[in-house]
């Protein structure tokens, strides 16, 4: 299988960590690949977003999350996908609140590009700015909040979680957020010793 | 259980589809709400978007897809998301690829919508729109190729490309598509004669 991603995405990270988790990380070839500029790519994946999974069996997958459960049913071992009903849905809204503050963060990085285009100037600091930083501080409350519900977990719910922190602290270093969420920076300190995050990190 | 929604939103259309489709619309009591100026819905959703769903069993869910996976648990007959392998990746897929046309498609409101704001004015016509606009062409190609594969089904897949297809006409109408893709025009035609669809047009 043919993993196309490109190594800062915290999308294409979450895949990765599923593979290893899994065990199939080595069945993985990675190609890196600039999504936006490579028109090629839009063959693979039409919204021109990485990750996308190309195999013989099933041809293109794509998003990441469809590519973590794909993975998770090749899976004769390890699952990241629990299976019974109310553990399924408690970490698929995990999940979900994992990926709402990673697509806030990548809004936040993308109307800064913007403004750095040539011939641009800086968008406005205005409502839509303010509103991603509001959701990833409401959903960082919530986890914290919750930590005790699943910091035993490794599943798809946790592992979006660890790579949107690591997300945040690659790209955004300059907002510290360890000292007001100190359950959640001791959590993802041990979670990032897993074989999976050290073998992920983005570089 | 109560759903918050807002009854423009494709994500809560998507969700109140589901229900009907699975027959637990009855069950569901919709509680309009305006997520970025309610400051008390941030308890309901971290996030500040719509859908969230509130049950006595379960807490609060989001997003909308993890809501309606839940609302399939609790169907004892119809089911929206495919058990066998296959078919549910290919379901899930088409469902990435829906939900990827209805961000882009609110990211260009959004977009227009921060430059409408007062004081504001208009954002620039930059790569960002383009790459929106992008997406949503060639999502719209790769649907239209697919059509054989999918258009007997009902399931998450369907729902969501309805649903998308829907919001286009309801807040994009002078961008009309059914000429350049006239069997999904048909296809959505069908679809749309659904008591299901019927039930919750956008207003």
């Amino acid at each position: 299988m043919k993993l196309f991603y490109s190594p800062a995405s915290p999308y294409a990270r979450k895949v990765l960590v599923c593979a290893h988790e899994l065990g199939l990380a080595d069945e993985i070839e990675t190609v890196p690949t600039s999504p936006f500029t490579d028109e090629e790519y839009r063959a693979t994946n039409p919204l021109g977003k990485v990750p996308a999974l190309a195999s013989d069996e099933m041809g293109t997958i794509y998003d990441s999350t469809v590519i973590c459960e794909y993975l998770d049913q090749l899976s004769t071992g390890a699952k990241v996908f629990p299976a019974n009903d109310r553990p399924r849905i408690d970490a698929l809204c995990l999940h979900a609140l994992a990926q709402g503050m990673t697509d806030a963060a990548l809004n936040l990085r993308q109307n800064t590009m913007r403004g750095e285009s040539e011939g641009a100037s800086p968008l406005p600091e205005d409502w839509y700015v303010e509103r991603q930083y509001s959701a990833i501080a409401a959903g960082m409350d919530e986890a914290e909040a919750k930590l005790e519900d699943f910091k035993g977990d490794v599943n798809i719910g946790t592992i979006a979680l660890a790579c949107f922190l690591g997300y945040w602290n690659f790209r955004f270093a300059d907002h510290v957020w360890q000292d007001d969420y100190p359950g959640l920076a001791t959590w993802l300190a041990e979670f990032n010793a897993r074989p999976s995050m050290i073998a992920t990190q983005p570089s």
